[in-house]
Order: structure tokens, then sequence, then C-alpha cells
């Protein structure tokens, strides 16, 4: 038969980070030493208290269906647990357990934008924003990042040009991914009062929320006038390193909540049952193991920071969050004489096996922008590997000039 | 803030059974003795080999990401498993692995369905159809069963009522929830040669294909013409007693799997990767449990349909799958001086703590419809409380008259 798709999948992205993740995988399965700079995973194991209370859990016979919002102790838990965080009061009808953050993306839209509504969302940013407004008939307004002396800051002139009566929802990442933002006090005054002026909805994406390597993680939630038009976007895949677990919440509001959770009768009736008992003992046992997570964490980006930031033509923030750097390297391409980063990518990964992503599987660049930047996300590789790895990387950009890679 | 929720919310739909089982718990809580016949899940664990299958994962530190249509063996197994049961070839291309049975009905709906495009669907039926239907802007088109001597047949007049040059799917759900109606070989060649005729996708819903007391199951992907077509909705709850794992996925062409595979991109990432792990030891390991399990329910069918069909004014069926009864309940409501059948539901709940389902649950009666049903499900309920419960329910109905309960 003659295949007529829906015509809403031509207007569905993905996330073509991971193309690389692939063509890395090429590279190594033909015996190419490959050091992978490229995907948001952790190579580092589920702490043993949450394996153990996810076996215990089997074992008692939690196999079976639970509620659509989540398990009562896990709901209770999550709220407290980042009530407590940022400083507010939540109880468990203010959460919607989920399979991972992601689906908080589209439920949120689905809930809150109808056909036409506008919404701004970072770019660069996580590819799944913009594909899920885009998929839902959403108008998706870009907004961009400047560099400061010590990381990125919003773009708030982009912010104000990109604003219209129709725009209904404004998507924070702060600890943002791929540039590791972070507002000061004063950045994120500001946009929540753009956000009360301008009566948006936010989705605030906190997935980094608990990666913080000095100081505590602060919540656009917590500011005058913003718990009631905020969600929050809480996953356990970055903090307890249970990324493959897919577990996830929404937290905000109980009316937007309760929508949400109408969601999941729909989508998936419920979050696997044993999964969310290992998540209380995650939220409410020992806390030994995130913290030695942060502190491999820190290492490693130290490690990095400090070799990128010594090569030719590169420069690098030591951003306080998120586990990415989001190096310059306009000055490298300049040098190796070439001009688009995607090209860079390649010749980087081809000499070197350095495998990383860059600014365009963020979005598409904006207008006006011209440094180049790529993406390396230091979770998934050792630090004698992160070593090994920019230093070829290094080799291999100051020993070669135009003529040589043309 | 003043809410504006999007439209869209308003077409969607839930299950109402859920109301069902909030009472039950509410009545139990008052210290009642409870039957539970009212949800679909097992009271039966998840067989040992599995749970131990996904602790050694776990431990193997497969707690990281996987492919969003799932890991490459489960996808093989899946593929081999499925396709040797219904005679067909598939390969893992063939297979888009999702967090449970329900995401197939969105995806697949999504995927197809253009606003304004009509969707034949069961009703009554799993309610979930209709609501993904509707909610996404399609126009949902019921067709009704018809009871015979030994069961339920689809109303074909009906459907040839129903279907338009606007008809792009048909969702089948042989073994169908809640009727059990069972095609035989005739009804499903005439049902294939309607579907090739019309040019019709269709969603095979095949929750309860391996829930089948004498012979083995048989899926409309097999008969010639609609392999093509077809896309099968395959579940591990029901087999393996794995509901709360959330585990399943769609299996057909794989130019609509791949389409599938790219809302999991969106929607959820990938499924919990120690849970596909597990789910390859269900497939390839001993299979004792499931046919342990598959005993245990027709003992349990046995004892019920015989006090049921006993009762004055009930009659009941002896289907051969599936782990739902759906009596004619007319005479016993009569007796009872009883019209609606939602009453009756209460009334029996109230004056013997049976609780289950009714008609109504599963969809808006059709026009025309006359005899009265509820549907009882007795796969999360011992056979001693089968006895006691059905019982209890036999002496109230039939020491009952109108006088009393009026």
């Amino acid at each position: 038969m003659n295949r007529k798709f829906a015509e809403r999948l031509e207007n569905l992205g993905t996330e073509t980070a991971f193309a690389v993740g692939a063509e890395a995988a090429e590279l190594s399965a033909k015996g190419e030493k490959v050091y992978p700079f490229h995907l948001g995973d952790l190579n580092i194991r589920t702490p043993d208290n949450i394996i153990e209370a996810a076996v215990e859990a089997m074992k008692d016979g939690k196999t079976g269906y639970c509620p659509n919002a989540g398990i009562a102790p896990l709901r209770d838990a999550l709220a407290r647990d980042v009530g407590n965080a940022r400083g507010l009061v939540y109880n468990q009808e203010n959460v919607s357990v989920q399979t991972g953050g992601k689906p908080v993306i589209g439920k949120f839209i689905m809930s809150l934008m109808d056909p036409g509504d506008e919404v701004l969302y970072p770019n660069p940013g996580y590819p799944i924003y913009e594909s899920m407004i885009n998929f839902n008939g959403g108008v998706a307004k870009p907004y961009g990042f400047i560099e400061t002396e010590t990381g990125f800051a919003l773009d708030f002139e982009g912010i104000r040009q990109q604003i219209s009566s129709r725009t209904k929802i404004f998507i924070y990442n702060n600890y943002h991914n791929p540039t590791s933002a972070e507002s000061d006090d004063q950045e994120m005054k500001e946009l929540a009062k753009f956000c009360i002026e301008n009566d948006l909805y936010v989705l605030s994406d906190e997935s980094y929320f608990d990666i913080v390597y000095e100081g505590k993680g602060k919540s656009i939630a917590s500011l005058p006038g913003m718990q009631e038009r905020t969600v929050i976007l809480y996953t356990f895949s970055k903090k307890f390193a249970m990324t493959g677990w897919r577990l996830g919440a929404a937290i905000g509001p109980r009316d937007i909540i309760s929508q949400i959770s109408r969601l999941n009768v729909n989508d998936e009736s419920c979050t696997n049952q044993f999964v969310q008992w290992a998540a209380v003992e995650a939220l409410t046992g020992p806390q030994d193991d995130p913290q030695r997570i942060l502190d491999v964490l820190k290492e490693r980006r130290d490690v990095a920071v400090d070799i990128l930031d010594s090569i030719e033509g590169i420069t690098v923030h030591r951003p306080n969050s998120t586990f990415y750097l989001f190096p310059n390297v306009t000055g490298a391409m300049e040098k190796l004489g070439i001009s688009d980063v995607e090209e860079f990518r390649k010749v980087i990964l081809d000499k070197t096996g350095v495998s990383f992503t860059t600014r365009k599987h963020f979005g598409t660049p904006l207008e006006g922008e011209k440094e180049q930047y790529v993406r390396l996300a230091y979770s998934g590789i050792t630090k004698e590997e992160i070593k090994e790895g920019l230093e070829k990387m290094k080799n291999f950009i100051e020993s070669t000039d135009t003529c040589t890679t043309v």
C-alpha cells in the first residue's frame, strides 16, 4: 500500500547528536581509539543502595500497576526534597512522576500551548524543546546567550525582541545545556519580572540543578509570583547516575500537574513501580554517593578545562554547573582553515578520535552569530582519557596549519 | 494568574475504571471486605528468572541510556518470538520497544492519522482508543459486538455502516477487552478483506494474544496482504505478570516503526535499560511460569463462570481467552428493579463487596443497545475469594426483589 503518514510528523524534530554517537561507534568498531565527549550519559554506575532498594521492591512483589501520577511515598519524598532545596512548600498533589525528565517537556506543552501560541526557548539548547513546540503546532521563538568574562548570560535584548501578545510560555534551562549558563541573582530576578509582566507560564528545566560545584542550585520558582506559573522538570538521571532507569517528575501548581497526570493515563498508564520505590531510597537514603559523583565530575572538569584552554585558538570557561564545556573554537578553526564547525568536528574525530557535538546539534544558529562553539561532555569519560584525548587534540591543532588540512 | 489550558485537553478521555478502584479502596479502608474484580492487574508476582535477570543487568551496570527503539537483543528476541507465534518473518527493524503496550496506541495514531481522518474502534472497548483518536483531532467511529451462542462476534453490519472515504484506520482487539470476543477463521478473513478493500491501516491490539486457554493465538497480520498494513501492539504485562514493569512494543512495517521510534526520541528517549534485559530472559528463558500463570487463570475462570452463570437473571459465556468475563445482567437488574447498570454496580458493591466495572466504563453505549453487561476481571483475585464473593452476590440477588432494594 502507498504510505501516507500523518502531516504532523513533518514538524517533528530529533536529537541529531545521536548521529555523532553512531559515527564514533563506527570508528571504534574499526579499531580506532575514540574519546567519547559526545553524549550526556554517565559512565558511573547507579549507587548500590538504590539498586538494592529496587531489588527488594521487586522481590516484595511491587511489580504491578500503580497510580498514574506515581506512588504516594515518592510523590511525598519529591515534594519535600525539591521543595526544601528551593525554599518552597510542595505536597504530593504538586508532583507527577514521569518516565524521565523528557516527558515533562511534551506534556507541559500539550497542557498549556494551543496551536499558534508562541514559546520562547533557548537556542543553543536541548533540541526537544523546539521539536515539541513545532510538533504540537506552536510557534518556536528562539533566544540566545551572550558570552561574558566568566561564562554565558541570557540575551535579554533578543528575548525582548521575540515577545509578543501571542507568547504564552518561557522555557528556562538554568544550569544550561550546552553552555552551562547560570543566572546570577540579578538575571534571575529580571527574568522573573519579565515572565510576570508578560503573564507567561514557565517550564523550568532543572535537570542540572544538583550538578552545581560551589554553592547550591537556585530555582526561578522560588522568586515571588513565580511558583504559581512554573513547572519544574526534575530528573533522577544526573544526580543519582540513573539515566537508563528513566525516572523524572513534573513539579508545579496542582491544577497543571493534574492535567499532566491525565496525559499519563493516556500515554503510559504509570511509571515502573519498583523503580519508583528505588527512587524513594535515592531521595531519603545516604547522600554520600551523589556527593562522590559530583567530586568525580569536578575533577574531570578541571582536567578538561586546563588542557582545552591551553590550546591555541580555543578559549573555554570553567563552569560551576552541568557536566558540559562549550569552548569557543573560532581561532582553532581559522588556524585549520575550516569555516564549518561540523567539518571541524569531523576532522578532529578523524585525526584524534576526540568525539564531541557542536553548536549546530543544539538548534539552528541565530542571525548574527559569528563565533563557533563545540560541546564536550565529561560525564562519560575518565580523567585519564580526558587528558589523553585532549592532548592529542592540542597536538593536532597546534602542529597543523591550513596547508596541512586542505 | 488565570489559567488557560490548551483546548486539546477538552478532547482527552480517561479510564473511568480507576474511579471504581478508588471506591473499592474506600470501602476496604472502612473495614468492609472487598472482592476486587474491577482492575485488569495480576496478583501474581513476576517469575523469578525475569527478576533475577533484571538484578543481574543492574549490577552489571546496565543503568545508562540505550537506543531509542530498544536494545538490539530485545528487538531481535521480539522479532523472532512474535514472528514465530504468528508465522511471520520480522527482524529488529520491525520492532520499537515502548514503556508498555499503551504508548503504542497514541504513537500509532499520531504517525498515521491526520485531523479529520476517521478511525473505526471497538465500543465496548479499551477507552484509550477513543481518547487518543479525539485528542489528536480524528473522528472516532465506534463499532460494536453481537452476542452469539458461545460469546461475542464483530458487528459487521455496524462496521460497514461506519466506513467512509475518510476512514484510515481500523483498531482491532482480538481476544477483546471487555467481551473476550475471539474471531474465528472466517471472521478474521472477512475483516482482513474489508481492511484491504478499504485500504485501512490496522492497529492490532494483541495484549491478550498469549492469554488463550485452548489452542494458540492468531493474528490478523498473518493473513495475506495484512502484514504491510498492520502494527501489532505487544505487551509483556499479562503473559509474564509484568504489568508494573511497563514494557511493550510496536511491531510492524519498518517505515511505520521508524516513525514510531522518532516519537520515542521526543517523548521519553528510551525505555528502562535493565527492564529490557530482563525481558530478553522472559522471551528466551524457561516458559514454565507463563504456563503456570495460564493454568491459574483458567481455574479461576471456571470457578467464576460456574457461579455467575447459576445466578438468576445472569448469563455468561466461558471465554477461551483474556481474563475477563462480560456477563449479561439484564435479568438480575430487572429483578432488583434497577435500570442503570452503574446503579447495579454500586448496589452490588455496597451489599456484597463484589467490585466490578460495567459496560459504561468501556465507552458510551451505542444506539440500539438493550442488554446490560458488567465486566469482571479474575486476574487479581484468588480462587477462594472468587467463590466467596460471587456466592455472596448470588445470595443477594436471589434473595432480593424490587421491594427490598427500592
